[in-house]
């Protein structure tokens, strides 16, 4: 049997475990170009949760699929030459304990241990964070960067790398808790708590000198606060928009887009996969500011697979502390 | 005696002719620096209704003001050794006859005729159009760019320079006839009336490969509309919010950033000063093109100081075609 997660129903609104079931379904077979992976951890994204949306950059997630994501696995049985069994792979799969993955959106992965680190600091988590920053943010040292969603999966690397890179690096986050958390154990200069109501004010005291660089994770409200504050050639990097992913009816900053000219701000969209080109250079300043301890890595694992609609829920309500995934099964030997 | 128009009091929604006054004032003395100018054309720009909004890129107009606004003129008195009597200049002024300048604030300007080229094809209105298509927006030939106040002071420069860079050129504009006029007259490929109630669909059908360059004019729910339309790794090119100015309640695109992730798009917004260093190109290419006759100049001249506050109020409405300028003496013999 190959337990497996479905969507019931798409969410119209906030997602809730509701939406999800949990059964067994058949072990499938590869056909010719199909590998057949068991899951050891899947990641669990905020943009999980944007694909219930319709068609972003992938195709949309429908009721009675099982539910998409990212999985690490190991490869069962292979119909594609470029796969044996027995490595190590990642790439798009399901909510499942084996999946059936086309070789073509596989890639072969390192045997690097903790696997969970190819999630976390070497893979989707830790690269979005390094191409956002790094290659559309383009911080000087002693410029201001400011990024939301601070204490989750992209954003606690964002903060650590705008240090390691010599900037002053702020952090918005829910809650006083996670706050404290940022700066006493990550090494933030400043983090803020937008429930505590005086996001503006509070933004003021963290940035002095203004906000040279935005790593946007969230938009809405809080974008339209910070737009406010960015200095003239201010960059906003558009990562992710969180705040949105649960509401029906979607708000813009209003402060759009006559800040934009007023200021000369740049603001870009990118994903991960735009930058794969230099993912190299990543991984290499990744795993160096990991050795050197620039960067500490701060993982967020659920065990077990039927738990991963509430892993997605919560993370969605805030809860999680660094980069979130489901074990579906223990690292190989 | 010195003619000049004051701000009596500042908008608070839509402005009109009764927000100012015509009076007469002092002759000035230029005081060491000062030059003072016989005023010859006054620019008529949607940026002025935003200056009345506080502080932008330059200090805030205020009530009890002589209205600010760019012009060009001929000097009658200089405390500037930099400047002659006689000499033809441009810069930061005010709505009335004679004006003093701050001699580092004007330019000397060529003896170029007539003088009203000076602020459309080669002054303010074409250079906005120039860098900001060209260095901003990026296009490449092939490429469909959109521009919003298509028929305005910038826009008809836009669209035709995109056609003379070998690009599909669609206008957006108000009425029927000023889209025909468009089309039929300025040699854009297809022209849209947003008020006709059909833009997402008539956009879709004018621009059936998607829009890769978007010169946003306008803002609001033509920027929301023309968003969803444009193709992976789109640019939009943010001039000017104009349909914000006269707004109470300024709206944002409510698809934003959303929509900038999922396609990738780069927002940017300029004002035509951040590239002067490329001016010089700037006109030679404009000329070029003027005199092959692929770019029309078209110019909107209001005749009279007094019709300055008119000429503005009917720029924001939308009634002028071309560059709106507003003509106080005779161009010099």
């Amino acid at each position: 049997m190959n337990r497996q997660v479905i969507i019931q129903e798409l969410p119209n609104g906030e997602l809730t475990t509701g939406h999800f079931a949990v059964q067994d379904g058949p072990v499938p077979e590869p056909a010719e170009g199909q590998v057949l992976v068991r899951t050891i951890l899947i990641s669990i994204d905020a943009a999980n949760r944007a694909w219930m949306q319709g068609a972003t950059y992938r195709e949309a997630v429908k009721a009675g699929d099982v539910m998409h994501g990212y999985i690490i696995g190991q490869v069962i049985r292979s119909a594609d030459p470029a796969f044996a069994k027995g490595d190590l792979v990642g790439g798009e799969g399901r909510w499942a304990e084996q999946v059936l993955c086309k070789g073509k959106l596989l890639e072969k992965l390192p045997d690097h241990r903790p696997i969970s680190h190819l999630i976390s600091l070497l893979g989707i988590a830790g690269k979005t964070a390094y191409h956002g920053l790094v290659n559309v943010g383009l911080p000087k040292p002693g410029e201001t960067v400011v990024v939301s969603a601070a204490a989750g999966s992209v954003g606690i690397f964002v903060g650590q790398i705008a240090k390691a890179l010599g900037c002053r690096a702020v952090g918005i986050a829910g809650g006083a808790e996670k706050c404290a958390w940022l700066t006493e154990e990550l090494g933030f200069d400043a983090a803020i708590d937008y429930r505590g109501g005086n996001l503006f004010r509070e933004l003021r005291a963290a940035c002095p000198d203004g906000v040279d660089v935005y790593f946007d994770n969230v938009g809405g409200e809080i974008l339209e606060t910070v737009l406010f504050q960015m200095n003239l050639k201010g960059r906003v990097v558009c990562c992710g928009a969180v705040s949105q992913y649960n509401a029906t009816a979607p708000t813009g900053p209003r402060n759009l887009p006559g800040l934009v000219v007023v200021k000369r701000l740049r603001m870009e969209g990118f994903i991960v996969m735009d930058f794969a080109d230099q993912d190299a250079k990543a991984v290499a300043d990744l795993s160096g500011w990991a050795a050197s301890g620039q960067i500490k890595v701060v993982e967020d694992i659920v065990e077990g697979l039927e738990n991963a609609p509430a892993a997605l829920v919560g993370l969605l309500a805030g809860e999680n502390r660094g980069k979130r995934m489901v074990r579906v099964a223990a690292d190989p030997a």
